[in-house]
């Protein structure tokens, strides 16, 4: 059977887990505050050129969103997404578990636009009762999006200089940064770093076991953020399990040197399926790919390949996803290609 | 100045303030136990035709959608509303701060229909992944809607229908119902007791100085209802308060007998703007009347009426709200209708 | 039947039903817009002798401390309070429910003392684990406490001082605070005003149908206040019912004027008490009274008076409360006297 | 540098990174339902002789606490807890952050017993006004407890008795679970199965690098317990990092041969502590040792020794924890127990 299904269906890149064998044995103090730990953030402020960059790792996705967000809003403000951003759709209300309203904006190809913002907050505060809604307190844009696009420098620059004019922050939701930087695109981390306020760098789809890293890029984390964080019941004893991921991580380019893979088998496939004449859902630059099935063709492909149903395009075709990772071999990919 | 703002800028009804002199200083218990709170609910009980009727006061309009809300839902569950609905817009994310999210549906003149709620769920249940998204748990109208239009009979049967073909329970928002009771409907108090799960009987709005009266409709009121109450800050010490005031208003046929008068004038009004030319922006068959006026003409008209700001329409119209209510005196609908 | 079973048995004073009257037809704008509750809040500010006192009005108490615990904390903080304090016990987790921790301190009779305070900071940051703990944010009293004792102008000093020294604010409970300005006391409410951050002048139970004045001392309420106090439910439609209220309240002395019955009537009452033996539970200068009966006596006093069962004593006594207050009649203390 | 400061100092154990490596590309469905995870889950079914076990693997403690107490507890309700306890004290208010009352009650070397337990419930139903306070809705125990001390079967049994008869759950933090069993006690895993409603066993202090097993008892998992785990943000994405250790953990008597090494050498030490004349604050049967050292000696051992600061005892001395673990060199026992 191949497996296509997502790209976080292997353990980590064999790499982190032979520093988990070398390190194991250093005693070393718990909740982040290991040398491992404090030698990843040094790494990572140097990637992202960001030297006011304060630096916290976090298990998983959907947790980091949640604590940051929660964090980082007032009781009064809640946080505008696209339709189909995660913490919109996809992550069990767990940013109104927190009290916020996500606040949802038209998505193009999964990305949202700085008009849109600015029509939302201009609206916003000339409806005259706004002081009985939710203020828009924080942007939120996934990099790559759900559906695998990129933002532009432009519309970053743009998407930043919006919010910053209306004085509240944009925070980066980067799961799968590594496909993103390794894609074709302008968007390099220490421009993510400039443009955003906060943003996460992905380990979990990324090469790691389990991890974020959230970059807070202006000296502004929340105020006793590590109680905050252990109060979401989001902080690990032994911080070291994250620490020693991201320092292997960002050893030199190891971080893209090992993502680029995701992006070159993507290309792989997409140069086949569109060889075949498949019908592409979405044109995505990184490493899920959309593409439109009929439905018997789908349960013939499901036969000998895991992936995943999308959405529903019409009453006999589906949206599925394709998605390739740091760990996708050649072999599969020229297997699956043969099977189309 | 004339004062067409909204329906609660009055104090009660002259009735129900005597009341309050009349029973002042009897010694009542408090949080709700006393005898005119008890006669309110049998008196409410017989209006609703429902004698399994659990029913309870909470001082105001948005506390209320708070406490029944937070309560019926299970913790995975969020509420449908529609986009336009108070609890999805107008109460600074009061459901949010529970946990829980709105979920919105497409609004018809402030109407949801059956359709797509069994479209949503269709469609959430159907969805591979919907164990990582919010559960859809309660459908949330209001009636009538926060642009004063009002379900039919056949409407709000079938949406009855599919929340219990759902098994999810039914929320009537009333903060407005004495209007919708009064105004021409198929729709009775005892048919509401009958469709819905829950209900409230508004009285801020419809000649009370606060209060609304919660009727659940199946015996179903939340276990501990009256200790999440004070939870939430809702209990007044002095239950009197509102039970004082409703025992008055379903005192025979008081309730609507005051309403009436709302939907009388509002009626004058809507004939005086139609018979001069003016655009309605929905056709509100109750005590709110949307206009759409030029922006010269709206400034002209705020020189002498207080009125409502609703909603920009395009560069050189704005749609505003005229409110009549139990209080509004013909005299003052005549010297409006002077002035347009 | 005789009544001292608490102080919020009967309905308003008189005159401010007679307020609502007057007042009833006049259009005013909602939610604490409108003239009388802005000549309240002047009338509260003179009487404070606080000219920057930011002032509002909330229905309830649970409700009020609720409220401003909840927006003056931050989310890493918790509330200090006596092991007896009202938020402490008798809100049904209101507090926690809004994801705060009450810390419990020692009381005596009711009351903390800032001694306690004071160790229980300094221990809280000897510990190195204290980022793994709730951190004090707030010290929260009530005057008269539960018990319906006083703090003395120098305890109020002292823990003012105290809570200033480590820089967090002091919120004083004050729902019979128009019984504590009334008894023998060297408290004002200049006084009050001077050593607090936030407190609240108690209607409910000193007079009012409903109702108190929350004052933030120092210019200091949180910010966006009003859209807080909207997403917790708090804010009523006809801010009028509040506002005409303390608008009478604070005309000129009436508000002590009127709850100093409840003072002289406790006096006689405990006098009689004294006199025939009885033995007190707590020496309370307020209007609230506990006495220890025997189980048997407490019965036979039942028969002919409602009174609270507060605690039991022993396995053949109870702790009972009797309860004046600014409505009860000397006539009613005589007839109590006589039954003793 | 010897280093006794927790159990929690080094990675894991060499044979569960051994795992990862031998499964690391084998292509696993996320969220736990990877194969690994469903074995570990039939290996601790049969180790703790509890066929009715639903088992769900979550990163840490405080998490674990957090979501098991979170979606147990009815709205209404709170945990019951000693003073001492890790939900009570060192979690920054995760349980209160849920909305939910952490009720405290005495510890005796860090246990409660199964009396205070009752006689707080008898008397909370027995006050009158008990529907305005938190309701006990769980009673939470740590085994070992944060003092290292050991509940026995008979403690155990009476306390599930009591939970019983009030009908509540108890719930059994077993974050150091394997220094429980490998202890000397007549305390069981299956013991604890039958008497607890909900517990974890811990793997982040007992050889893995992360995770816990919570494991309901009873057939009585929350429902939608992953969606709610999602919802917490304490899903990973690759369940395999915890199916993967606990399936290594739980095959054959794996887990308590690796925890025993704990017991062995805190015994070693407790021995040299004694025959020198140490003073222990607590006499703990498992691998956290409490000692009180005068203020100078303690900073002489601090020179070559990292110890935890528990408290202080008195002017002059202080408490503090020496802990072994699993992974403790009788090498390390022995360079400190020559430095004592």
């Amino acid at each position: 059977m191949l497996y296509f299904k997502n790209d976080y269906s292997e353990g980590a890149h064999p790499a982190l887990l032979k520093r988990f064998f070398e390190t194991n044995f250093e005693k070393l103090d718990g909740y982040g505050e290991d040398k491992y730990s404090q030698s990843a953030k040094e790494k990572i402020k140097q990637a992202t050129a960001c030297p006011d960059a304060e630096i916290f790792f976090i298990s998983g996705g959907t947790q980091t969103n949640q604590v940051v967000i929660a964090t980082m809003l007032s009781r009064h403000e809640g946080v505008l997404a696209a339709q189909t951003g995660h913490v919109a759709c996809h992550e069990a209300g767990a940013i109104e578990y927190t009290g916020h309203k996500v606040i949802t904006l038209p998505q193009y190809e999964g990305k949202i636009n700085h008009n849109d913002i600015a029509s939302f907050i201009d609206a916003f505060y000339a409806d005259e009762s706004h002081s009985h809604m939710v203020y828009p307190g924080m942007v939120y844009i996934s990099h790559p999006t759900e559906y695998g696009t990129l933002y532009t420098k432009e519309e970053l620059t743009k998407i930043s200089e919006t919010c910053h004019k209306y004085n509240i922050p944009l925070f980066l939701d980067g799961a799968r940064l590594g496909y993103a930087l390794t894609a074709e695109t302008d968007v390099t981390l220490p421009l993510i770093a400039e443009l955003t306020d906060v943003f996460y760098i992905g380990g979990t789809k990324c090469g790691a076991l389990c991890g974020e890293a959230v970059v807070f890029t202006k000296k502004n984390a929340p105020k006793h953020f590590t109680t905050l964080v252990k109060q979401h019941g989001a902080m690990l004893a032994k911080g070291r399990l994250i620490g020693v991921q991201f320092d292997m991580l960002f050893n030199g380019s190891f971080y893209t040197d090992i993502c680029r893979n995701a992006i070159e088998t993507a290309q792989m496939l997409k140069d086949a399926f569109r060889e075949k004449g498949y019908k592409f859902f979405i044109d995505s630059p990184t490493n899920q790919i959309f593409i439109i099935l009929e439905n018997k063709q789908m349960e013939k492909i499901k036969e000998n390949v895991c992936i995943s149903y999308w959405e529903k395009y019409d009453e006999t075709h589906t949206v599925v996803r394709f998605a390739t990772s740091w760990a996708t071999s050649r072999e599969d990919v020229e297997k699956l290609i043969e099977l189309l």
